[in-house]
């Protein structure tokens, strides 16, 4: 591969994310707890990336996502912060704090420790804030925690992917 | 090695800080501009990092940075957002953003792209803020931008382990 192609071929989801935002004039952020980083980190990977990530939340604790994504306190405890109402105020939090098009956001139990009896490692919610709505998706990962973290990534990527293509 | 010995042999920087921040019962937060989230992505590569990594944020735009971490206009405009000013601001920031004991930072060029008359690629500023004070340091890396983003996560850890030994 050539250096001219490798600068328009890169399949890497990331990519294919950077290039369909800057193609659209889009701004994006993102509001992470169990990838803890690896989100924005694989979108600024991408030379350029700044054309369209604003930037980011790392909201590991509670209080984290109380105080910057002005979750509450009451939903967090009922729901848990692992629950799909939780990545979806997440998202929203997300876009109204940085101002932006779109937001994504993943919580999730990475492992190996945080399983509940009723929440297994694994299980994670991946939720996409935008001007036509709000979506989320459920996933049970099998893998270690380092493959769940990147196919959060993974989902988040292709959610946005989904949402440009107008299959949301 | 056996599975025992591996949870606590581990000398990646990001695991020595975190077994020394929960030695020391001191919680920590990022504020990233070139790494992206890449520092907080490899604290929470640790199983457990969920002990004293409160949060962090990726303040990607000038915009995030201003509106996160309370930076001034003007001062991102005369020092420009890859500063000693803009650093040591960025960790003050995210000290009192997250109320937490240690906050690190992270602005420069990571290129390939950035580079301007007087601040060349790799140039980067590290801060931590503490309880005992500021501290920001210089560096001009040489690699390329991922290589960039990884000695400037690896400095920021450095520069935690020189606080805990008492050696700032």
């Amino acid at each position: 591969m050539s250096a001219r192609e490798s600068a328009t071929d890169d399949d890497r989801l990331e990519a294919r994310v950077g290039q369909r935002l800057r193609s659209a004039g889009l701004t994006i952020a993102t509001a992470e707890s169990s990838t803890g980083g690896l989100i924005a980190k694989r979108l600024t990977d991408i030379p350029g990336s700044s054309a369209y990530l604003i930037g980011g939340v790392i909201a590991y604790a509670n209080r984290a996502k109380r105080r910057l994504l002005s979750l509450d306190e009451q939903m967090l405890v009922e729901q848990g912060a692992v629950s799909e109402t939780v990545a979806r105020e997440m998202a929203i939090g997300a876009r109204t704090l940085f101002g932006v098009d779109l937001a994504i956001s993943v919580t999730g139990i990475a492992g190996p420790d945080g399983a509940t009896a009723t929440k297994p490692v694994g299980l994670t919610f991946v939720a996409l804030s935008t001007p036509r709505g709000v979506w989320v998706r459920r996933f049970v990962f099998e893998g270690d925690r380092l493959q769940n973290r990147e196919q959060s990534a993974d989902a988040a990527f292709q959610m946005v992917l989904d949402y440009l293509d107008g299959a949301l």
